[in-house]
This record gives structure tokens, C-alpha cells and sequence, in this order.
């Protein structure tokens, strides 16, 4: 008799965004004159940079004519894209990086779900508290926790992240084996200083931990004292694992772009003690449970590091922190405390009550969606995230059917 | 101290076609004036159909518009390309499959690596030989296997696929949990017949078993008798999940298209003997660890529907199939016997001797690339795989080559 992963049983709700589209659907549904605006599940609006759409069609031909086709690629990517990454986002920044370092993928949520496939299941895992749920869930799926109740599972340490210590973790007293971190953060858009993160560096280095360190909005980084990546820290290419996507920096939520970077001196180590790089354990994952991104998609990631692109995509980047600043002066004149925005899309809302009643508040009395700072962890609890994702006039006109609604 | 996954340790060799193309690598390096012909890895030549890429590009500039673009797709993939599925592969073909019960993905690699996921670690597994390595690399990266020896891990039950059995096994005497099969096969290129369907159904519901049934080269399929579908056979729908791809039917190889179908009546158990519905377990794999396929390349699967995209898709398997009559008529010709080319793109060879000695010899004498047939298992020793995948001028100009080299 064929038997399930009872580890799925333990899992305490639907993924969130899923619970967010249900009750935003019902809501639609018995009110289908009303026109909802969306804030909350932090989808670009915008569309793709011109360059990224010339080089899609341009790719497009390529495949049309026998001469020019693609078929399969290197499951790792095509080495046009991995040396752009290499140059672009490590090498002009000062940190080390190779070519054959970065894996690209279709999407940092898979990346963040499968990478800990490579892990012991017997390991101790940190995680942020609030946090993106795919790093909790996919290690519950893997049988690194007990059962879960309130929000928090059993066996996991939670780095919590609250008004008291400005929503960035300090490490803790007692050692862990893997840490997630993800900085801009998602959900609360804090951002980690380069001591902050030093500490982190330390803290993995000492007790031969893992970092798994999502920069997935890095490009929203305004203030030059902020690093953009974890190897701008000395001893980081030993201790991190770094994800990165096009999503939000030139809207690539539909096309589906993002990558990977493992540096080939990041170890972990076996029972009997030797040490393993997890280059090569991450290679053989990606290569036997993946087939590359798509040529087209690969051509038009690759057409964000033109001089066109980096500047269409600067601008894009531009337009959604405006939108971002807006938010926040909005709250402020609302008597509602908040943090992100300015370096980072997301702003993150101290509203003072239960985050799901406020998101069932905005959705019925002013048709905003956003998103429940509870479905993001026990300290998300009292506060919910805005997205700075949409058109000018949409965000515009949010924030005055909240100051209607609240007022 | 951080912990690798062991199980990956006991991977025996590295991924199948990265040590062919190390080989092929090595010979060009060494002769840089010999053309090399590869019908090794089953990769497609030919252009995309015009159907497709005539999408691709209005999708293209749908993404160009905001009005048009789209950002965040569901995870499972859009209606339009779900509703083409469940008409068309299986309505037409008289299968009772809905369109929620269609998971679109980047490729049937992914879902076939990923899906074991969704079992309990200590199932038993049964594994046809030889066979896609996937199947394998990922049951033992995830410890359903032992240490392995030989080309076999402890721990799964190998189903033999001979040419005493035609290269189709027959149901084992004993039980297995889980069952991977796949027709029309890789490598073999062999066929299932009702009746041999029949009797794997059959099994897997007495055993409270399920099926995962690879169908990626149905399209190829030319003989009315023979199934497209597991679910063309009454009462699969309880026990098999099955995996198709645009790869080998459009061309997609490179452009990355695919679906797995889960039937809402498809059970596995618990400890305590309850039953759960596999739809709802991969759903949240699903939704938890991948966000959907890029909207272009959706676009560019549907219009293989339309009425120009199936004459165009046709028109590609008949020509490969084409290519794959003459790969059998000069084996024939030479002496070898060998199996598959009718209803599927792969020809599979008896060479009577070592298949690596075989593959290095067509590769130094011919400049022609094969598969080695050990590379997919113990059974696929003394055999060799070439694909039908290529020009019809390269085809012509390997059969040449083979036969100056062999005689």
C-alpha cells in the first residue's frame, strides 16, 4: 500500500497568497460592482522593459529558423547570462564571484523551496519570524520540524523580528546549522547593515552554519551604505548561499527568470566529518531535476545588463519606490507607525489590532487588498504589508479610500 | 555544524548525458576538423511550428502593454492551456480527465524528479531497467535506495525490459508501492499493447499501488491499437498520474514546456490507514515550490491546439518518425537487431558487445554520437540507443558513416 509524506499533514494552513485570492474572489464575487485594488500579494504592474521585449522577440526568431534553434540548454544556464550575473552584479560590487557559481533559474521560490533537498533532515534550521512562508513550509514538507501550532512548528528557532529590535534579528545565543535571511526583507522591507550583517557572517563561521541569503530586492537599495549582496562581507563565500531574481527588479513575476549563486568554497559536512562543497551537491540537484530556464526568457534577462536595460530597469525600480514613498507618508499622516519603503517595495504597517480583521477592514470598506501580517509568522501578528507594486493613480487611489475608511 | 544530504553520496556515477557530453567534448577538443553528428541525447533540430511562434510573439507584446501584461500567473498554470489539455489529450481520446486536475509545468523532468516527493521515504519502488535516470538519481538523492553497486541500488525492485519480454515488463510477482512507467519508452522506443496496460492497472489496484506513467512520446504513436494514455484503461483513473511534455511534440526542448495530470481520485495512506486524495498533496507541492510557467511559453503551448498547430506539430513527428524508419532499415541492413522507431523516436540496438566500447567506437570511427545503453541501466548493456532526432541530411550522412565504420 502506497503511502503519503505525512509530513505535509503537519503544515497548518493553505499557502497563504492562495487564502488571500480565496477570500478577495469571494469578496469580488458577492460585490461585482465594486473595483478591488490590489496591494497585497507584491505583483508588478508595469510592463516589461523595452529592451527585455525586443530581445524576447529577437529570441523568438532565433528559434523559427533551423540555423539559429535552441534546444535543450545547460541545465545551469546558458554561459551569455551566467557571465552578465558574474560581471554586473558581483564583480562591479567587489565581491569574488565566478561565472560557473551561478545557476540560473525560473524562479527564486523554487530556488528557496529545493535548496534545502542538499541539507541533512537532522539539522537545526533558523528562520526569520515574519518571513517569506516557502522557507517554513518546504522545510515542514521535509520532516525538519514537529507538528505546528500558532503559527510556529516545532524544532525550528525563530529570529523574531519586531519594533524592538527595528525589525533586523540579531543572532542568537545558541548555534544553528542553516539560516535563512532575507534582506531588503520581505514581508516588513527593513534592510540589514553591513555590521548587522558582519555579525551574521561571524555567527556562521563560528558554528559552521549555512546562510541562505535571499536578496531578491536588492535592487531597491537607495542608501549606499546598505550592501546589496551577502560577499560584500569579508568570509562570506565560505558560509553563504545567495538567491537573487529578476521579478522585481525589471517585472519578470510572468516571465520567470532568477538564479542562484554557490560559491564553490561554501561547505557542509557528512557524519564521519569530511567536508563536502555544496557547489558540486547543487550541480548534480539542478541537473538532474531541472532542464534550464527557457532561451527566449535566458536572451531577455540578459537584455537588463544593456545599457538600455539597466536604465529602463533602474526607472522601473524608480517608479515603484515613489510609489513606496507615498505609502508611507500616507501612514504617517494616518498616526500609523511603519517601516521598508525606502529601500525596499514593501511597507510594513503597525495597524494595532488582528492583521486578518485590518485586511478584512481594508477589502470591505475601502476594496484594498492587502496582505495579513500573520500569514508571515507569530510576529507578524498587529501588522500587515503594503506593496508598492502598481500604477501611480491606483496607489493614489488606495490611499484615499484608506483615509476614508480609517478616518 | 551544517550536514549534507548523504543520500547524495550514494549516487554511483554522474548524470548520464553530462558524461556524454564531456566524451563528445573531448574527442572535438582533440579533433577539431571532424564533424561530429549527435543523435545521442534525443534532443529536437528542427524550428519551432509557426503556430507557436506566431504566439510568442503576440505574448511577447501583450507583456510589452500594461493593459496586457501579465505578472503572477497561478501556480498550476492558466485556464486557457489547462481547458486545451483536458480537451484535446484526453476528452477527444475518451478520458475522463477535468482541467483542474492538469499541472502545468517547466518539464516533465521536473515533475518526474519532483513528484516522488509527495511519498512516504520507506515505500517500495519499482523501477523498469533500463530506464530514464531520473527516476533513479531522484528516488535515491531522496533515500527510498541503499548503497548502490553495478548500476543497481539496494532496495528497488527492477522491472527488466529484455528482448526475451520485447522490452515491455511484465507485472513482478511481488508488490510495489509506487511504479514508474513509460511508454512509448526511453530508451527502448517499445510500446505497450491495451493488454500489457491492462495488466499494470490491474496491479496497482490490487496493490493499492500508483503508477506514474511517463507518456512524453505519445505523439509519436502512429499504430491505432496502441494506447496514448494510462487513463484510455477503465480504472486507472485511482491509480496513475501522468506526465506529458511539448518537448518532444513541439520542439519545446528549449523553450520548456510540460504538464503533469493528477486525477482527484488518485489516493495514497497514512500510517493510520486514512486515505488522501494525491491531487490536494501535489497541489501544495505545487503551489508551495514552483509560480507557474512564463506567460509566453504558455502561449506558445495552446497554439500548438489550434487548427494550423496541430497540422504543423504533425508534420514534425512525421518527419522525425521519417528519419527514425531509415536509422531501422540501415541497422537492419547491417545485421543488428533492434526494437523501437515505429511508434517512437528512439531506436534501440543490440550491438552484442560492451555499449560505452560501441558508443566510443561510432563516436572515433563514425563522428556520430549515441547513447550508450548502460548509461539507462544494467539491461541496457549490449545496447545502445540513437535518436531519430536530427536533419534528414545528417541522419543520411551518420547511416553512411555507421556503415563504412562497421563493415
Amino acid at each position: 500500500m502506497i503511502r503519503i509524506n505525512e509530513n505535509y499533514t503537519k503544515l497548518t494552513a493553505s499557502y497563504l497568497f492562495a487564502d488571500i485570492a480565496r477570500r478577495v474572489g469571494a469578496y469580488t464575487a458577492a460585490n461585482p460592482d465594486k473595483a478591488v485594488i490590489r496591494l497585497g500579494i507584491g505583483d508588478v504592474t508595469e510592463p516589461l522593459p523595452p529592451a527585455c521585449v525586443e530581445a524576447l522577440h529577437a529570441a523568438t526568431d532565433e528559434m523559427a529558423q533551423r540555423a539559429t534553434f535552441k534546444g535543450y540548454g545547460p541545465e545551469q544556464g546558458y554561459a551569455f547570462l551566467r557571465d552578465l550575473v558574474a560581471r554586473h552584479d558581483y564583480a562591479e560590487r567587489g565581491c569574488r564571484i565566478e561565472a560557473d557559481e551561478v545557476f540560473i533559474s525560473d524562479g527564486s521560490k523554487c530556488d528557496c523551496g529545493n535548496i534545502q533537498e542538499i541539507f541533512a533532515t537532522d539539522i537545526r534550521v533558523a528562520i526569520p519570524d515574519p518571513v517569506y512562508p516557502v522557507y517554513v513550509d518546504t522545510n515542514v514538507m521535509a520532516g525538519r520540524t514537529g507538528p505546528g501550532a500558532a503559527g510556529r512548528y516545532e524544532g525550528l528557532l525563530y529570529l523574531e523580528s519586531t519594533a524592538a529590535n527595528g525589525y533586523v534579528p540579531a543572532v542568537p545565543d545558541e548555534p544553528a546549522d542553516l539560516v535563512y535571511l532575507c534582506f531588503p526583507n520581505n514581508p516588513t522591507g527593513a534592510v540589514a547593515t553591513r555590521a548587522q550583517l558582519e555579525a551574521w557572517v561571524a555567527y556562521a563561521r563560528r558554528h559552521q552554519a549555512v546562510i541562505l541569503f535571499d536578496s531578491a530586492y536588492e535592487a531597491y537599495i537607495r542608501d549606499p551604505a546598505i550592501p546589496h549582496s551577502i560577499y560584500e562581507i569579508e568570509g562570506a563565500r565560505e558560509v553563504a548561499i545567495e538567491f537573487r531574481s529578476f521579478s522585481k527588479t525589471a517585472g519578470f513575476t510572468g516571465t520567470r527568470c532568477a538564479y542562484t549563486v554557490v560559491p564553490k568554497t561554501v561547505m557542509a559536512w557528512d557524519r564521519a566529518g569530511r567536508p563536502h562543497p555544496l557547489h558540486a551537491l547543487w550541480n548534480r540537484r539542478h541537473t538532474t531535476k531541472f532542464n534550464g530556464v527557457s532561451y527566449p526568457i535566458q536572451k531577455a534577462a540578459a537584455a537588463t545588463y544593456s545599457e538600455a536595460g539597466r536604465s529602463q530597469t533602474r526607472a522601473l525600480t524608480d517608479f515603484y519606490l515613489g510609489n513606496a514613498r507615498l505609502i508611507r507618508a500616507a501612514m504617517a499622516k494616518l498616526g500609523l507607525k511603519c517601516v521598508g519603503g525606502d529601500n525596499a517595495p514593501y511597507i510594513w504597517i503597525d495597524v494595532g489590532r488582528d492583521s486578518w480583521e485590518f485586511f478584512d477592514l481594508l477589502l470591505s470598506r475601502a476594496q484594498v487588498v492587502c496582505t495579513p501580517g500573520a500569514g508571515f509568522g507569530r510576529c507578524g501578528e498587529g501588522h500587515v504589508r503594503i506593496s508598492a507594486f502598481n500604477s501611480r493613480a491606483n496607489v493614489e487611489q488606495a490611499l484615499e479610500r484608506i483615509a476614508a475608511a480609517l478616518q
